[in-house]
């Protein structure tokens, strides 16, 4: 099974995935790209995505970007991830890439920046910084 | 308009918060509740839920922690928000107490800890240390 | 060699915190607190202690916490932290309070607060929320 | 007064920058960066940089990084930084280059990153992302 598989395959068991609507866009070694439409069914108080989404995808492209770093038995935990807001995410989709800062053994350093598009126009709404753990299920 | 009242109608326009299935469970002064499930439809690929809905409900319970100290006119958004996963999301529900660290003009310092409950068992699952910043919707 | 030795013997070996005037106030388990004098030598441009002294404190006062709650051969080191500043570090003396959060075998999380004594007034200046890693020397 | 100029009185004011032996290497639109030598005086219990060095040199460089894009009557405070630590910061020198996310009239959104040159050999010893209020003195 390649990286790419295993991710796509890690992917589709999340439900929380398919809750916000997004997919896998691309996968490559270091990077993952996520992408979601900004759903009526997951918008805040002032109409906009909630930060959550915005945290839901980056924390999950750098997640995976973690893994396609690994060896093909581990997974992956976040232990931690923080996450600035830097404009409201409006308009009709998100795109979160993940990319790995520095792969250790015992730990993975990762950012993720996340972009709202409103038609064809870029906004960056996020950026994440994080630590990611492996750990091999036997 | 109560406090209390204000933040009810805050959080009931919120459709990410109806998605993941919360609830605002009590509003005192700096200091706020919410609980969900654990539905099926957030988990991750391990089967708990994912570190979003922590993030979800820590941020908004944060959110209306600071709000519960402003004036009435006032809004608030997230600046930033830090999460540290203590534990696996398992369980049958989660709780999330967010208060207020310091409440300034421009800034509102917040935290906040999320609970797993399975059964009558309680398990710490996350922290969460952020800035919500206040703003005046005319 | 008693844990409370063991953290004296490491808080003497870090010429950083005799630089900033540093001692070890006090060392319990799961808690260890700092304190220090505001020198004219750790202060920013604002005549206020430096951030970096807020962070040096509170961080090995976290980083000492979660020594004290390991076995006798264990290290730690800081894998990431996060500082909120409250108010300028204005006054005479520093106090930083670290606490363990969640002790596991790979990570600890741990917290730590920062006080600004200015004669016996007391102000909150920083709150920090990080991750230690243990690690055995051999 | 150029930017530049005001960057660099400022920076000649921080008495913390002295006592690590920092200096301003580059200012630059957005950008600035910081060199500093590895002091016996400011290393930790294992011989290496203290992570509160990492810090001071990232949260400063980032702070000027903020000031190069703002107004000239305007000042800057740190609200939060979160640092993660990738290596131990072992070698002669660290160089530490702030950047800018997102200027916001209210919030700046500023990363930084460290590295450690033992000789000719680089090494990233840290990465930081926080946010600088701007402000006006009177």
């Amino acid at each position: 099974m390649s990286i790419e598989q295993k991710i796509r395959a890690s992917f589709d068991r999340q439900a929380m995935m398919a809750t916000i609507g997004a997919e896998l866009a691309s996968v490559s070694e270091g990077q993952v790209v996520l992408r979601a439409p900004i759903l009526e069914s997951v918008t805040q108080q002032h109409g906009f995505a909630h930060a959550a989404v915005s945290f839901a995808l980056g924390d999950s492209a750098a997640g995976y970007a973690a893994l396609s770093v690994m060896p093909e038995d581990a997974e992956v935990l976040t232990a931690e991830m923080k996450i600035n807001l830097l404009a409201p995410a409006a308009g009709d989709r998100l795109e979160a890439t993940g990319h790995v800062i520095r792969a250790g053994r015992k730990l993975v350093v990762v950012g993720a920046s996340v972009v709202a598009f409103d038609g064809g126009k870029a906004r960056d709404v996020a950026v994440l910084q994080g630590t990611m753990v492996p750990f091999y299920p036997s």
